[in-house]
């Protein structure tokens, strides 16, 4: 068995420890005598589970108490329809788009309401944040909707929109539990866990208590309504019960090394190697405004298709996988998660390193 | 490690051999140096995992040519709503009403449409499956609605129901691959596949394919649209793959030992084991007309709650585990799908006759 540095943007690398564990509680987890993908979600075994990654997601995001947390299915597509219909009263929100994941949240809101669109970055192919210390945000907006960190562009919002006392919304998909945040300041924060977390399947959503209620639009499906899932603890019906188990141990993972503020620094020194390399290589450049670089996701090109085609290929061969940029940026795309090793950003730009000295 | 013998309704038993081979996955799928967890869903690694997944799965049913094969997230319960949001072209349909799952279905079909019940069996607390030869079938119905293995209180359509040439749609959840289907019968035939297939958070929904069209209620979240889902081979956004890739080798398990004629047959000396057992005993007896008996949920009472309840625990005691019938049916349920071995049911018939011997 040889592991490989996967540079996957999605689903991504996992903690070794991680899929160890879990491989070795496949056939018993803990004496139960069964796996946890086949207990039921009623035992008291998977009850402790799902409460258990709960409490430490609680502690790790230091999550307020008027918050719940909701594990559900559907992915953050899915939440583009359930936020708008379970927050529309007034049939307006305001949505800041920042790549395409934002601009497809858009534009599946117009099905239930108004929706404006008050700032963009779609003018540099979203290789930027637009300023969004004083934007046109609508008196009437029932919130102000982002993504917080673009997996695709490789951009982070590094301050929070001024949302003038409108609710704020975010998806964090590609940024969750990557650095401390401020729940406090969100409506809904959530996000899809196939990035930093967990396996594809599971969408954390952290909603304000006042904000379930049973005034959703007419139409709503059960699934979508966030009061029947904070009614039942996630148990509406039977969660992703092994996804969610994935995520606990993650969970507990990140609270043995010591929580967010270690992960940012982590975070911070794997980015730096490898844009500091950006910055000073004559081959290679990174795509973005530098104010507003992800610490996840770092995108770079030679300027050349053929010769990022012929890097691409070459770092396969080496051991370095998934490194082909999204379709619509080309180049290369690193995503440096959380469970990305140091060594792994070492090893990458020491292999560009030499990359570089072979084809300029 | 030692494993009980888990009668759980779902999440439920899976093959031992296919844990096992996933547990030896974990770390390094087939040499690619990650978990299939970790894996990008567009990685030719995962799509060839996927589209074998259906190919046996086509297989396996014979599903016919018009029909597609979708895998979802949401469970059945996201499908009571997507079903009318994608077929209610009249806004109206029948729904036979055999259990707390299609009761659910049938309601939540009422917020699109004009829903007829047009038979129930809540008389008898679902004991039994009504007459359907002929029915009141409504004319301008857009489909006749089943739950065809009713696992809270272990009865099955031994026939579907006479829909007069309406479309017929089947939760199928509990008997999935117990046995074969004429797939061509039914315009959609969907389940979760937490019973007989593989980990929650994955639901497959067979659909033909003259019933995929662009023509929803308006406000039908991207996600509810079997079109979307169709054009995007269930990729639409990032599917549940660790669940699917399981799925995929119960699949395989399921060919190797020799399709659904084979396991009909299993399952039939199974269940004759359980119900001959029952039809004999002094003590127990099954809570279900004969003729509508499940082969894969099997309820059965003492007649005496407090004795149910000693039976259970000293059930669990000797490592027979999830015997406690739901609450609506009280007493206790064998739930024995496809990876239930005959050495389990054959070993709680004869605990069975020792706790009736010490306790008559």
């Amino acid at each position: 068995m040889s592991r490989v540095y996967n540079f996957s943007a999605g689903p991504a690398v996992l903690p070794v420890e991680v899929l160890e564990s879990a491989a070795e509680e496949m056939l018993d987890y803990k004496g139960t005598g069964m796996s946890v993908m086949e207990m039921s979600h009623r035992s008291q075994a998977y009850i402790d589970i799902i409460r258990t990654a709960e409490k430490d997601l609680r502690e790790l995001m230091n999550i307020p108490d008027n918050y719940r947390v909701l594990f559900l299915q559907g992915g953050t597509s899915q939440q583009f329809a359930a936020i708008p219909m379970n927050l529309m009263r007034n049939r307006v929100a305001d949505y800041i788009v920042t790549g395409l994941w934002s601009k497809k949240a858009a534009k599946e809101a117009e099905k239930y309401g108004t929706v404006n669109r008050i700032a963009s970055s779609e003018d540099k192919n979203f290789s930027y944040i637009p300023d969004c210390s004083d934007l046109p945000v609508s008196d009437d907006a029932d919130y102000v909707y982002i993504c917080e960190n673009n997996t695709i562009y490789g951009t982070k919002f590094k301050a929070l929109p001024n949302t003038k006392g409108r609710l704020l919304v975010a998806d964090v998909s590609s940024c969750f539990l990557s650095e401390p945040v401020d729940v406090s300041r969100y409506g809904i924060i959530y996000g899809g866990v196939q990035k930093n977390i967990g396996p594809a399947g599971v969408v954390i959503v952290i909603i304000r208590e006042d904000l379930i209620t049973e005034d959703v639009l007419p139409g709503t499906p059960a699934m979508l309504t966030y009061k029947i899932h904070a009614d039942a603890d996630s148990m509406y019906n039977t969660p992703p019960s092994y996804g969610i188990y994935i995520c606990g141990k993650v969970f507990k993972w990140l609270k043995e090394l010591g929580g967010l503020e270690v992960m940012k620094k982590r975070n911070q020194e794997k980015a730096e190697i490898l844009y500091d390399f950006l910055d000073n290589s004559k081959l290679f450049k990174g795509t973005v405004e530098v104010k507003d670089r992800s610490l996840m996701n770092v995108p770079f090109v030679t300027g050349d298709s053929g010769l990022d085609a012929k890097f691409v290929k070459e770092a396969k061969a080496a051991g370095f996988e998934n490194l082909k940029g999204h379709r619509t940026v080309g180049g290369m795309r690193a995503s440096i998660y959380n469970a990305m090793p140091i060594e792994g950003v070492k090893a990458l730009t020491a292999f560009m390193k030499k990359f570089e000295e072979e084809n300029l």
